[in-house]
């Protein structure tokens, strides 16, 4: 493990935005936005206009707030506009549909550089420009008197391409319950960043810029997923709200999800030997790698980035692990709760 | 003049947001959130699903923060609803659209009271129910540690039933210049604030509640409208958009302009005369009484809620407002600069 390099940009007060005003400021981001292929009004306008072809638009809302989604010093400038990007595109994906545009609202201080917002709005752009979207509009106001912490509002806007959405409210007895990206890789990071160091790299770039599996969504939809999410919260917790809303009960299979989040053995277990912990409390608890949480009818073959970690079966809705439930469990591997609660 | 009444809720420490924690005051604030009517999936999964009868989706993002564009000691929750969904609604409106959806992010310190983040949900959903419109999806956060300010980052989306959009870009020289909506209200309402009063009471509440013309701004489109925008800077900071975006020069007749915003005498005058200054400074540089500001082809009739105010003409972009310069004008008034800057 090695020490970390000072992310911290430093303030040339010729450059903050206090000086470039806000005009300034939005002249500078838009500069390094990209232009969305669905775009009929792109930004500088009151509002952008964008062609909507499946006759409906998917629409999502996420909120970062510096020192508690982010640090300035833990990430540059461009991780933030890729992980506030990521948290959006992967609630457009888990309702089966492919983010054409994003909308930024953004608090910031008076003494915060545009070079930083740029930064932001360049992670912002590289994030979108695979799936032909950029951010389209925004307003950059100045923080509160007396906050040092940029608030950065990011809303999503997406296509279905004529594919119903896949709500987490549709999950019958009977589903596999599948799996489609990573999870405890952003914990994991996290726990590594905390403690002073910057290795293993992988650990901590999945957690400076989760790599959500943006395609899965589509292509769940397209295979008949019957209910589908984010793993925001945590799989144990993203997985009650499936439980909840379908009114079933979650059995997790412990095995297959070790299969598909441990194996081959790497960062988790290598964080955790050095920390003394279980990498299952990460995998089980740990938001932010935006992982797809999906079921699907039995007996028919999984899409391309799908596997399969469990059941969905008749009873009191909750969620199990080999079954135990999901709040044992969590204690059992040290984690706290079964997810993330946002006001603690 | 009279004393105000405090508004500051008092924090009842088991009705904070900390307490109750991001469900409970999502669920809390969706029960105030009505229904929208284009709504296919509305809040509660990952994403929202509106349809787009147009085929495309006007969008646009406003950011309020405590302290800066509200007091929660001189607005009321249900205020700061208001005014957050009408600087949207505004936005969309000078489009040529209709507001169908909103979405809101939030940034709040723990110690909220949910019951005035349940008055802002109520005044959000009070502004846009007229237009069938409602609150789809949002996120909840809590704010920076050491923060107390609240930010509010709300999006709109609108519908343009068929019409091509406004853009700011499409004046022309020979068009005329015309007004819908209010102008100074805003800017009076919080001089009078700033000073310790609540009254004149008209002045005071549209500073709380900004009433912008939605229905001028699809009916603009309707009627030919060559360029529009949302009075949000001032009149002479946005006609100077339009001027530059459209390469024109805009002349505003000043006399038309006082026969469309101060007679018959009201509110303006009574407290300009108290303060010993000029109500027009309040007229040409006051924002957030969202009035609309667009040109027309000249000789047709204007649409209902429209007055002229002025011409389009070829020359340098700029404005001038009886032959002077709109800085000119704007210091002979004692306003300063033409209009708002947010990172002063």
């Amino acid at each position: 493990m090695s020490r970390p390099r000072p992310l911290v940009p430093r303030t040339d007060p010729a450059d903050s935005v206090r000086v470039v005003g806000e005009f300034g400021v939005i002249a500078r981001v838009l500069a390094r936005s990209g232009v969305a292929r669905a775009a009929e009004v792109g930004p500088g306008d009151d509002a952008a206009v964008l062609r909507t072809p499946d006759g409906r638009v998917v629409a999502t809302t996420d909120v970062l707030v510096e020192g508690r989604h982010f640090r300035r010093d833990w990430s540059s400038a461009e991780d933030v506009g890729h992980k506030a990007a990521a948290a959006n595109l992967a609630d457009v994906a888990a309702m089966g549909a492919v983010t054409t545009a994003l909308l930024v609202g953004l608090a910031c201080p008076p003494d915060t550089p545009t070079t930083w917002l740029e930064g932001v709005a360049a992670g912002l752009a590289a994030e979108c420009a695979p799936l032909g979207a950029a951010v389209v509009g925004g307003d950059t106001v100045s923080a509160a008197p007396g906050s040092g912490a940029v608030v950065l509002s990011v809303t999503a806007l997406g296509d279905l391409g004529g594919r119903a959405p896949v709500l987490r409210s549709g999950a019958r007895p009977g589903d596999v319950l599948a799996l489609a990206g990573r999870l405890g890789w952003s914990a994991c990071g996290l726990a590594v960043l905390r403690r002073g160091f910057t290795s293993p790299a992988a650990a901590v770039a999945a957690h400076r810029r989760p790599t959500p599996p943006y395609a899965a969504g589509p292509a769940a939809a397209g295979a008949g997923a019957t209910a589908m999410c984010d793993v925001s919260d945590g799989l144990l917790a993203d997985a009650g709200h499936l439980a909840r809303e379908s009114g079933v009960r979650i059995d997790v299979d412990r095995a297959a999800l070790v299969r598909a989040t441990l194996e081959p053995p790497g960062p988790l277990q290598q964080v955790a030997a050095a920390l003394g912990g279980d990498p299952m409390a990460w995998v089980l608890t740990g938001g932010e790698d935006h992982a797809l949480l999906a079921t699907f009818p039995a007996r028919r073959p999984l899409p391309e980035g799908w596997t399969p970690v469990g059941a969905v079966r008749a009873g009191q809705p909750g969620v199990w692990v080999d079954g135990q439930p999901a709040e044992a469990v969590a204690a059992a591997v040290g984690a706290e709760g079964t997810g993330h609660a946002h006001f603690r």
